[in-house]
């Protein structure tokens, strides 16, 4: 009978070697070319356990005005996400800490608080805003492009992990898309109402010209 | 000939009675469930012609202190685009005119100029800003999620068409994001670096609160 | 405190850099590898605005039988909309003009009427006919894969500008794809129910053969 | 250690009952509202193996004039396929028989030929002809929403089974679509260079007005 | 001025008003219909950012003979993940706890450790095993539909989250699909090869029958 | 009129042109790079009908102890199916054959019987499982990600064509899973609750090793 089962053996080796395996998962050869749908796909032979495992053990320096640190594990850290649709990051918020107004454009969040208390909101289309006091254990999910944000909301030292609805779920922080860059400062004071001392003032904190 | 050819009309007829033409569309029934994907479809027997136009053709009101305005053309004031990952929107920009700060959560947007002369921007997840004076004639397309905006560039009014991704892109404009509502002052100045005084003028002229 | 601000510049900066903003846009790189969701994404260092912005402001040539002009603005001329789900075209309709019947394989059509009355129709799975006259300013969705037309409906010339679900909709028109081709007559009379006559002279004018 | 095992067994019952299997499938109710992505689920409770089998067994009737005979099994004849992303058909084609030109408008099918011979085409946007005759055991896949067909290629009955990349492909043929409804003789005629009489006898044959 | 600007506010709220935040959101109604994308959406107006908001703080009960719980979060738990293509759970494992072998049907999951140690691997379709020992802060991602486990691997008390990649990512446990239900012993013998006597003896301890 | 006829071939085709198919299909560049949406496309000017056509038509070797074959048209050997949402495949089960238990970890199956009888199953995440004989012309459909198998229910060959909702459907054959590869002994009885002699004994059976 062991004879006749290698057959099989063989049979399906035969079979499941030539449907390669380039559909179970895709980890990200970050050389390759990119395409609308994420990265190229590294051959199978050179993908290793290693490709799909990442750490977020080691916290970020908060030792900036923030007080705060963002780690991601987005494909172009973490090849092994690439085609997966998830992805995480890992948050630091010293006391005092911020994670400034944001959204991502591409993917929901799923925020779970690991240490420490976390105030954290955001607002809808329609202006309303979601607000909560989150502890350890808790979780809120941030719907797909919408303004929100992390406070620490305690006198100790916060860690969170969020989530991501894809690899590569982008993240655009306000205060820089509007004063770290070379928007001439009346056109940010016509889209957004802040006058000229303001935008100024802050341009120059953040590295922008113009 | 003629006999045998109905016979053809009534056999199709059956088998394509039978498959209804809910693949085809889906007029949203706005009365009905709405689930992640969309609204509800409207019975494909009450559905017409009527359900698949809209008329933008009618200037918005611009007598206001942004001197544009947007009318909308989603799938909840045009139904028959529900489902069909496609919408319109008409803005209207009269001399100093302006679009402010916003995104689209869930589209991205390509603009079409039909007069006047439009300075429109967006800035990407890098900070970087692509800026370009837009003339008659000319598209530009905002990718999804990222903050974005239209500026009149010219002393006489502007008309563009803004059509998106999707039959329900979302709106949030940043302005009334921060100060429209009742997000407490403190909280806006952590996360956003404005001082106080900002916002909480600019909470006033908006109708936030807190 | 600007020194410490500095220093959020440079997490972020740093955070930013690592996490490539491919999810932002992918603007096609018209020489790369293509796959079933577009075009390979050019290098984002060599992406400028002019990559977001295409003119549809000239008229396209519409001294031909069928007094009418396409001019596309697809991914393919367009390379900013690759991978955004989104495209436009131009029509021009001299007096008399034609689009005639096409079916646009992989994508919904929202067409805006600039100028002119332009009589418009579709027709759905089950056989109905959806038709509007439709004047400046109005819209009209043409649901994914039906065949529809355009035609001039009145003595002046009509522009109008149709959006797409995608960034590459496909165009098959249908006199073109029976008659333009080498698709044997015997074959085109079999499944149309076309005489030889008729299926042979439009062959001939339309540069077809077989 | 049988009775311990009992409580894993109760554990993930209760776990598995909070977590419905809505995800695992969603056989169609009929009867519920529709949306753009289907039909509603019936209740889990309800459904039964049946639901999930469907027979394609028996031959359509060929005793007309186009000899063929086309038995559907999308998500409203066959509820078990809802949401799943497939469905399939039976053709019939007596000898002679012929599936006049159609489209599928939402839909790749995928051709499966079990007794006979069938010469099957298709004609792509460029309007290049991709023609086959099939054997036995032949496939051929029809690309999204292009123009094709399948025609008897021998002298006895063939029955070939298409399957979709949809619950519900559609089918819009295109006789049917100009001819067999109230689509305006002159309107045809404007947007396919088809002459009046053609027209009016396509019309008169196969039901149409106009 | 500020009586203009009370203006716009009016003009937008309007705007945004009848543009309804559909898009945003869409948290379950667990009594409405169901469909093949989620839940349908609760009314706006009922929407609190309690609806956004889970507690995955407590531990699950591990007094069971895998000394091990899950917690779900999925969209029938957390109606605030509907439509938004991400969940999460929490694992609790004792020591000697083990998840055993299991799939998610419509999911990819990334596992995050918060305590203690797991020993976790998957099988790709072409039988290649990922093996890995993960500590407090690793993630490991495992990708859709694939069989895969987790073990503490340690002497305390383990916990994990894992996030999916799907508002209702499914969970299908081997042993509960083989024996814990009235599929007959000779077809799970057919069809896994294991003997008669194992068979019998995990269905009478999972509560099987046949 | 001819030659102004002509001026419309000029015309269309220059468009044509310009707007490539890429969108029409992608037939399998099996040299190019892989991404998540699959594999690259085949450069049009080299696409022929040959890449769209595929022989299921002879009988794959049984003569093995399953005394089964599957032979799979998915895109790695039926490179016309890549980027269209559909494959096949078929299967050949002689007297006494089985298709051991399986799972698709990215598609949904529909299998079509078209010789013999099959007794054919899955198991949904509830456990519940469902079980049905089919004969020649039924169908049935296998939910994404779920358990199933297929066993010939009479004395003689049965032939099966499985469809699936994706090109590369992948294929997880459970007992090569687990005891086909280096997957250690021990964690094959904790995480599936075998005792050591059956693990072993597989293990030597399909060539595992640990």
């Amino acid at each position: 009978m062991k004879l006749k089962m290698l057959q099989i053996f063989f049979l399906f080796s035969l079979l499941l070697f030539s449907s390669s395996h380039a559909l179970d998962f895709c980890v990200a050869d970050l050389k390759g070319p990119i395409g609308p749908s994420g990265y190229s796909c590294k051959i199978p032979a050179k993908v290793t356990v290693e490709d799909f495992v990442f750490s977020l053990g080691k916290a970020g320096n908060t030792s900036n005005i923030i007080k705060a640190a963002v780690t991601p594990a987005f494909a172009a850290q973490f090849p092994g996400v690439n085609g997966l649709g998830i992805s995480m990051a890992r948050l630091d918020l010293a006391p005092g800490g911020v994670i400034p107004m944001h959204t991502h454009p591409g993917a929901s969040e799923l925020l779970l608080v690991v240490q420490g208390s976390i105030l954290a909101g955001f607002i809808s289309s329609d202006n309303s805003v979601y607000l909560k006091t989150l502890k350890k254990g808790d979780i809120m999910v941030f719907p797909q492009g919408l303004l929100h944000f992390q406070i620490n909301a305690k006198g100790k030292t916060a860690i969170a992990f969020p989530s991501f609805s894809s690899p590569d779920p982008g993240l655009q922080i306000l205060d820089f898309a509007l004063f770290a860059n070379n928007l001439p400062s009346v056109i940010v004071e016509k889209t957004t109402f802040l006058d000229d001392a303001t935008v100024k003032a802050l341009k120059a904190v953040l590295g922008g010209t113009g």
